[in-house]
């Protein structure tokens, strides 16, 4: 017997070993898939057709800063191993910040760039600590709150900081085809959501969470073009491209607790609070603080953030840490996002803002005649 | 003894769920790359210069009414299980639309693609029954018949039962960078096609899956060329775009029967079916039905779906139940469809055909000029 | 006990398969993403605003001739067995020469790529015997020597056997659009990058692969943007979102051997080598030879190959053969290439360079404009 037990121990074992690295493998592309949405949020982006390289180089420039830091700070500060689940970790602070310079895009030089990845990395690593250390029992596996409350309020805070009034006035002409890669970007980030949002949760967890998330998001679909097209008559494609979206970030917050046609309501109601928001709240917003949130993240990662992270308390399934959770990462991301515009107002003003002309050259390189 | 045995079947069962896990897991970025091809679908017909975001916005339509009310009727009338197995399902649902609306894009208004997307669900449920449940044996792993045979002539039934003659005589030009999205989109569909044919395979045929389905797509990219190089002197991009990628459409019915240079013949087959029917038969079908299969839809995924679905009783793997399964989804499709038409006739037609201005309002956001 | 350990053996073996099986999926998606670079190489090539089809179809005809060229010869006359490890040693192959192609696009006729995907296919096994049967101990899992170095200096042969300077005088106009291509393009690899350079590796090395990978290239991010904007106050997107990418190619020797802070240097003087490489020895070197590298594939594959082929040796993971095998290669390829070269003087020259008409018909099918 000592020999069979002595082999079923080992067999065992390499049954867990198995299963351990299944499950990280799996986290291989599922991670993957995040740092894919990460360059699609640029994608998203591209719409002022004079403004679509300069948009790509921002978004690498706090991608190449906030990923190692923030690998460097838990490797280092905190004495975590760098595996699969500090690689996502760090993307999801990484596409946090993507998101998050949607607010402030043409407020700053490319330089700056550089500065804000390093100074975002406490935030976020502060907000991490506040949501699941401090705090216990937060619903938020695919980041209705850390991701996109955060993104939204932390770069509303930088705008109310940096106080740049004069890209108020700058031209954002949109061409055919800038307009068409936002398209593709939010076409393909619906496809890649599910990857995001079941990132960090457990095997068992994942296909319901893949069925949640394309529920919600085909809701959101569907309010989006029947509101736009109750109230105007016309689909407004900078609208609709992003309020699509609403029901993924939303989701985020119970994509592990709701059941699928709890789900396909949470896209309902968030597709319909984003598209709301970007119709009446945005220009609102805008006049009350008198600066401009360029790619209205507020209206598509703000509002819909905060209705996923209220979700599980109405679906039944979160308490008042939750509610603590969700009005705590509001205050906290405009105070450190106030603090960083404060900060970049050392830096230079862009000479150019809204223009791909701040930091590249050549206006013979960006014809669109076929000569 | 007891002990040990005991102990022996719970490893068993352990092995057995990760056996389980491992291949649901796997399902997920199958199933994931079909949406993302649902997806790629749209780009493929966005050629038409003043035609894009309706397009777009057209997929998105369909796909928000019929992947739930798949899933829904699944659920709620067959009492089918919520897994991976059913989203995928409800995924191939959805392509299959999408790629059948191809063939009256431009001939309806915007607002009907949530009708088609409703009335859709049936037809593709009583095709799934006719070909798996009425019939025995048919081979279509990877949807020769299912999706491509039967968005094909579904579609042709609509428009025969829509009849909407005025759409023949709309403007259909191209420009540059909309003929490079659908190379795009071509390129990324010959990339993705393995994930499709093999989503519903077990995991031993996968990976002879994927070395026949690439095969099968290589000889379509070499025979198009050369036939449209020897008939032509002249490479048409949106018959090459669209030709080369016969040899997925084909392979379907037999991508776990075939061996690899059987597969590669298929694909020969197929490709060059397909480029002489873009070059010769649209036309003639034109002529006789009078109305006008928008994205040649008919000579992609119709005639190359008829030489996949025929080949495995060429290759001696099929017999009768597959010829029928092939005459039958050509009869049924077309009658469906028809009925479909018939009531979309009671929606108002478009203001605009094969032009975003029906859907979307700004002139203004479609300049292409550097200014 | 003799049921047991039957039992228990039946189990080992059974776990064990597991352990293929899932291994086998796993490179399954791995190599999948290896075809979606060769797509995005495509697309990484298409600034110029009059070759961007031209670009398209080059790439597919050589992957339609080199894929199933590499396979028949592997399988028909070295026996081997068709399984995953050889679609992707095949798709390493065709990926390749897509690199490779970059060197001389437009220098040769469009007939002519398929004479080159056969003529590529001896040259490529050729080299793997070098590198892998009749060196030993040469580290490259992820292709820094066999693909990068291979293509550059493949290509550069090709070009100086071919020695069509006609092309020199053909103008090379971008647009804004078809440089935002080249920015997706670069980006997405970017993404794709760590499925890549894992992609023969056993599954324990997959994950810290993955890290290296990333953090390499935020390093050549990060440096490219500080040396184009320290010596050039400016981006040039045309090398910005290629030298971004030399972290990529420079990991692939050490992608298993080297820490993560050892390869985020690796990127940094890759990033480096690549852009001082686009800016001064790029002119040099046609002034040298009096051909020009058409997408300067010698900056990004050709020296940050030759950087990261040296890095083990320097992190004293590999000795005298490491060497060996840079050096030969280098040779190996040009005189190769060469002879390639001369073989291609017998083909027709292109009617047209670096312009799609030489393929394509129709003018009208390119117009920029809304109207």
């Amino acid at each position: 017997m000592n020999l069979a037990s002595l082999t079923l121990t080992n067999i065992q074992a390499a049954t867990a070993d198995v299963n351990d690295q299944v499950a990280e493998l799996f986290q291989f592309h599922r991670g993957q898939d995040v740092f894919f949405m990460l360059m699609l949020v640029a994608f998203l982006m591209m719409f002022i057709r004079r403004y679509e390289w300069g948009v790509a180089l921002a978004t690498l420039l706090v991608f190449a800063t906030s990923f190692p830091l923030y690998i460097l700070a838990q490797t280092g500060i905190f004495g975590a191993e760098l595996g699969i689940e500090l690689i996502i970790g760090a993307a999801f602070a990484a596409i946090t910040l993507v998101i998050a310079i949607g607010v402030f895009l043409g407020h700053i030089s490319t330089i700056s760039y550089i500065l804000v990845g390093v100074l975002f990395v406490p935030s976020y690593i502060f907000i991490e600590w506040f949501l699941f250390t401090f705090l216990e029992n937060v619903a938020d596996a695919g980041g209705s709150i850390l991701v996109h409350m955060f993104a939204a309020y932390w770069g509303l805070g930088v705008i109310l900081g940096l106080r740049n009034k004069a890209v108020n006035q700058e031209p954002a002409a949109t061409s055919v085809h800038s307009v068409s890669f936002v398209w593709l970007a939010s076409m393909l980030l619906m496809v890649l959501w599910p990857s995001f949002v079941t990132a960090l949760l457990p095997p068992e967890d994942i296909i319901p969470g893949m069925a949640n998330t394309y529920l919600a998001m085909v809701a959101s679909i569907l309010v989006t073009y029947v509101i736009l097209w109750a109230l105007k008559r016309t689909i407004d494609p900078l609208v609709f491209t992003y309020a699509i979206l609403a029901g993924g970030v939303a989701i985020g917050a119970s994509v592990d607790l709701a059941n699928p046609w709890q789900s396909w309501v949470i896209g309902l109601i968030a597709g319909a609070v984003s598209t709301l928001s970007f119709l009446f709240l945005d220009e609102w917003l805008r006049g009350k603080t008198g600066v401009w949130d360029t790619m209205g993240v507020h209206n598509l990662h703000g509002v819909p953030g905060i209705v996923g992270g209220l979700a599980p308390i109405v679906l039944g399934v979160a308490g008042g840490s939750q509610a603590i959770a969700v009005i705590g990462t509001l205050v906290i991301a405009l105070i450190l996002g106030a603090i960083v515009g404060l900060i970049l107002r050392i830096m230079p003003r862009p000479t150019k803002m809204l223009d791909d002309a701040e930091a590249f050259p050549a206006e013979e390189m960006r014809a669109t005649d076929p000569a």
